[in-house]
């Protein structure tokens, strides 16, 4: 059989990855496949760059619609990054009845539901096993492994930017600004590090993986983003104290509220006990812990980013679409786990409505009853206490430092209680408020 | 569509799994598969049991022969066990063009290429996730989600009852005979333990996932295969104190000997550094370690056994094989990776061959130059030491334990060393030797 040809659309890190690795590897690839896989086109924007990695026998031009309308190319890998230009050129793609694979995460968090939709009438495949924790088949993992499950959570590091900064944070008892900056300069983070900081890469993936869960659509404008830009180090070292380690997860969860059934799709700093094995995933790992009705906890774990773990993946996809290129699409799996007409509408909840557990740090005046104080509050609002630390304050201090950790509540319970903690007298500045997930 | 039809062979702890978890989420499977999967008929020796897990709607019979042969039957699930039976009645299956599923392991690491000989003449899929690792989806990670890479090497914590042991070992400094006994009563080990503890069961998983990993036949005969019946309690201490855990692994690796390629292919109980992941794999959990060129390291985690957890397995297999039912055989990912006709036949090394880095522990006279004897013996046979551990003897004692840690050297090295060890006078008994792996 003829080897199938696939264009690239970009070769930066990962199309050069991509493009490696297919080369290094063909022999093995072919033998699994059962037919050669050949990347034929590429567009770039540096066409020196570009014929630098793929060398003088692939065709190089500038105008990625060049690939998308080349009736030879088979399959379109978007490789580009970004929104607008990777949406029409996927969609174009689509309309003129090419498979896609695509490690964009940004596109498919925006606008994955309009070009599923449209895959699914034109009868292609969009396979996107790297947009999410890079060369972990996570994707794989929760469409086709888990599904004979009715999954309860998802939970994972889907960031390597900020697991790295929290782990060294942790290690060496450094402050944030300064440990971002030692990673740009070990290029673990970018320079403009605002979209892995800031949690909205992670909420990216998060979206992605909570519609394949429970059979929802992709809606990442509905997910709450927290980052770890304003995280301090005494909170990492009291958790650590308390035998908690600080992860950025991204979280989503079914849960019922009075009787109606909802989505949690959340990112932010999270407590996790120390003992968990997602709490001792350090560095730039990714890892992905699902919780599912029959087969229960599974956790899968590797590389999140760089050249070739993205690439392992863009081309596992290759060999996926490969495979099915030919068959009735019916045969295939469906983009989003569930057959198209098969999705719910099950809401995502506000983070009003989420439960979790909380760490709570209070700073206040060293004097008689503020404990006494803090915890009726607590207690008036039905909120149980897990845990308290209290330090000792300082030599010559007359403040200190309150941890105290609730067991499992509502959000809301916890804000109003909150609010109240800081009208006290003795309270001074923000109480800082760290959700906590104990995934047992 | 109308269900597809599946015919359970066999009804105890898997098969009720099967049986139920398929009810229970019976929509959310059929809106997964595009289909309903509906078993339809049920062989068990005992009737009434097997009619009280499935009802009164589903046809109970004796005779497994009247499963597969039964014409409206599309899919045999095989939950049998052993090793002639079922090879009969799958080879019948096939036979008749029905696909399997099977969560025999046993039967494919003895029989797995004469079946996938037959399924792959006839047209048919026999899938097996079930096999290795339980719910974990580890066969669909090797075989489809890693397509893009020469994998290195797979090793695994695969056998839950061992690990089990070993982990109360470790934490209460019992004795392999007393934990055994606390595992058999949990129902964490089985009556006549011997498969698990003596380490058959990983063996017959390792050597499923050898072939899928390098495109090898299965080669279960060719494993080496040491269990845990003989492991002392003060080992599992020592090694405790100088950074490992012990682990029952099993490791499969490719390895070049003498410019000639091989792959090893062993379960022995293994030294790991005690900040590895798969080191903080307690319990009766499972844990899949797989190195690959392109992805790096990943590692898939969760229960390896029990009803519900092999359920789901088998379950994901009915899914995929619902899907792919009636396409071209060759648009189906191949029985064992690779395609029949692109299989290797890389040899497996004879242990001799194998490299590894070693831990022993001698019992000495605690005499003058003894150490100096030993490191000499080491010295002169090429083998670098990575540590020492020299035990001051108890009160009254002229006796003491040398703990050594080699750097890695090959087998047959520390086999010459050891005896002669063990011929030098202040040395007693056999010298204790458990090979380290340092997953890096």
């Amino acid at each position: 059989m003829k080897p199938i040809k696939v264009g690239l659309l970009g070769a930066g890190t990962v199309g050069a990855g991509t493009f490696n690795v297919l080369q290094r590897n063909q022999e093995d690839i072919r033998r699994r496949a059962g037919r050669g896989i050949e990347i034929a086109m590429v567009a770039a924007r540096n066409l020196e760059r570009a014929r630098g990695i793929v060398g003088p026998n692939v065709e190089v031009v500038n105008d990625p619609f060049a690939v998308v309308n080349n009736p030879e190319i088979d399959i379109v890998v978007e490789l580009i990054g970004g929104y607008e230009l990777p949406r029409e050129l996927v969609l174009r793609a689509i309309a003129n009845g090419k498979h896609v694979v695509t490690a964009n995460k940004a596109l498919l968090a925006q606008h994955g539901n309009e070009i599923f939709a449209a895959a699914h009438e034109k009868g292609v495949m969009v396979a996107f096993e790297a947009a999410v924790a890079g060369g972990v088949p996570i994707i794989k993992a929760l469409r086709e492994g888990l599904t004979a499950n009715r999954i309860e959570s998802v939970a994972g590091i889907i960031n390597g930017t900020t697991n790295f900064i929290l782990s060294e944070m942790r290690d060496k008892g450094l402050d944030f600004a300064t440990v971002l900056k030692e990673a740009q300069a070990l290029g673990y983070a970018e320079a403009d590090p605002t979209f892995d900081i800031e949690g909205v890469d992670a909420a990216h993936k998060l979206a992605i993986m909570s519609s394949i869960a429970f059979g929802i659509p992709v809606q990442f404008d509905k997910a709450y983003v927290e980052g770890i830009s304003t995280l301090q180090a005494q909170d990492i070292r009291y958790a650590e104290q308390l035998g908690y380690r600080i992860k950025l997860l991204g979280i989503t969860r079914r849960s019922v509220v009075d009787g109606v059934e909802g989505i949690e799709l959340r990112v932010h700093p999270t407590l996790i006990p120390a003992g968990r094995l997602i709490a001792n995933v350090e560095g730039a790992m990714n890892a992905v812990l699902v919780q599912a009705d029959a087969v229960g906890s599974t956790l899968y774990y590797g590389k999140g980013a760089g050249s070739e773990p993205t690439a392992s993946a863009v081309i596992a996809d290759l060999v996926d679409v490969t495979r099915l290129a030919t068959v009735d699409p019916y045969c295939r799996v469906p983009h989003l786990a569930f057959q198209p007409d098969e999705m719910n509408d099950v809401p995502v909840l506000p983070m009003s409505e989420i439960r979790s557990s909380y760490y709570l740090r209070v700073y206040v005046k060293d004097q008689l009853g503020v404990m006494a104080d803090l915890t009726r509050i607590l207690a008036d609002a039905g909120i149980s206490i897990d845990a308290v630390l209290q330090k000792e304050p300082g030599e010559l201090q007359t403040r200190t430092d309150i941890i105290i950790i609730t067991h499992q509540t509502s959000e809301k319970l916890v804000d109003a209680a909150i609010a109240k903690f800081e009208q006290m007298p003795a309270v001074e500045g923000k109480v800082v408020r760290i959700r906590l997930e104990s995934l047992s």
